[in-house]
């Protein structure tokens, strides 16, 4: 496991980051992720930035669509941090269980005929292309 | 390739599920996907039943949501035929463009953070375990 | 897509290979994997001294066996290469189109399951670590 | 990690399921998976449905067979829960751990080449298309 | 296939980057990808930033190198439109026909021995955690 | 788990490997995959002869680049075992932690764009076929 670099020791311009996560998300809280990756900081900073507007900002699609799309390409990764830290997401924001139930059904649904297709070597319908 | 099996050629038992497709979405298109998995019947059926369902019938989730949930696992997967039909699917359904930019953007940055979160070695946060 | 190197314009290390290929496999044809591998000597040597080993030599599965796993990881991963010559290889063998609709199926199914347990995050049982 | 409902505390149509799921295994024992599952009871009643019959009931490939197939998905895709409950179920049902080697060998090998047919980007031959 | 955006029809927020990537690569040609994304010019935008910086900016890693990385991840996914550019663009860079197939080696390798390692559940020893 | 075979419990031919892994390493350390591998001596012996002759033979490649490649492959598929030990023999081999970074940054970039030219079905360009 990559150590975690915690607030009282890093940079400042770690911190910074750490800081605008911190008032982002209105919480005290800074989670791992941060801690490990503040081990480079501009891939901290690229990503908390790209992750903040893409996750958080204004947009198209509401806040629970965006976690449950995160969700269905880290479960197809089968990636456990982010499984857990997004499922933890989409829940506070406002996910039920009936929606995750469903969720779950429709990744394992979209992963098993996407091998169907493959195995069968299906083309591509003229009107689909 | 697999040759498809058109409806002439089918037997009863291809012919049906054909029929339900046919009737369910309300088209006289049946396209290839399931002209290939008619090679073997009891699959075609089962995919069938549960596509039908879990992406048509009523649940928690919108019809758009699940398409987009679909694509997500299709589009980390690479799956071209799955990419191409659900993306028709989701934009005959309502996805707007600017929502399908955004689904991929997200897809874009989850399969990123899935690999910063591996090859950092995070560990889960006791909270979010 | 890489040129091939035909027979006529391969030195005389690749040449070995190709004529292994088609007294073991007993035919004048060698199919364009190995033909493109030929751009590096060392990969084709080693990867058909393995092929022919495993998929061909004595063991203990059986022919057919061993091209439907090889079959199971190339649809997984979506190689179209790889199943569109070893699906042949398999029917050459003697894989009937029953077995080939189960082994779909089966491919299918296990890679929904294996979401389901990701998703879930399901804890090994104890009798099975 | 989900937490797991037991049979206890399982409302009736979950019941239903894990009696099923004893009866046919001839065991008092619900693996971990089942009981995750049970949160969302139409996902759990539809896969037991389908594990049911795809993995157990008759068809042209024998079970040690089947569950070799299901191994290299799983392997594949790294779910490290279906790897380790369905080599148990193989070695149950007779497969040999010289088989199991073997299994293991062609996966890896598998995985290999359809890299290098990937990353050569080899053309079908004609006569496999 | 997404139709393109060409730079006579583009809006001037594309056109910009297009002109930063004409003038950065030194050339008078855009690739598809970015006539593509062009669809969406946050997301646009966003990844040529990126890729500017990550793969042709100052570093620690000499530019074959970065390259070579990028194409390890695209055959490994098997992204054909990566492997094909990226493996352009390395070859550009210097990469050298032997490299290459020493990459495409490793690759394979690394490709199986990850299965190996997942299929014998192998703990990671005490001195590598 | 797999049981790890020790020196003590091996038989002559499993020995003969760790003979020469040692040797060949210059430790009296053997690590975990190959205690594990040593349950089938035939893949034992040919995966080492292997890694031997391709990660640390004479080749195009610096041993440090290498590692990254083999590190490349192994964060995409996420096999956390091979990710925690070629991150400690990239580092071994003089792999900095700038270094380090910026091969997770550039994985990260690629696993992306791997998926928007995927989900944007981006034709390859005629120049780079």
């Amino acid at each position: 496991m990559t150590p975690l670099i915690e607030y009282a020791d890093a940079p400042a311009e770690v911190r910074a980051v750490y800081d605008d996560i911190m008032a982002t998300r209105k919480t005290d809280y800074v989670n791992n992720l941060w801690k490990a990756l503040a081990h480079h900081p501009p891939t901290l900073a690229r990503t908390w930035e790209r992750v903040k507007t893409m996750m958080g900002g204004a947009g198209a699609l509401d806040a629970v669509t965006r976690e449950m799309i995160y969700i269905a390409v880290s479960v197809t990764n089968n990636c456990e941090y982010c499984i857990a830290t997004h499922s933890a997401a989409a829940r506070a924001k406002g996910m039920t269980e009936e929606q995750f139930g469903e969720l779950m059904a429709i990744i394992g649904l979209a992963n098993e005929t996407n091998r169907l297709a493959n195995g069968y070597r299906v083309e591509v319908d003229e009107r689909y292309r």
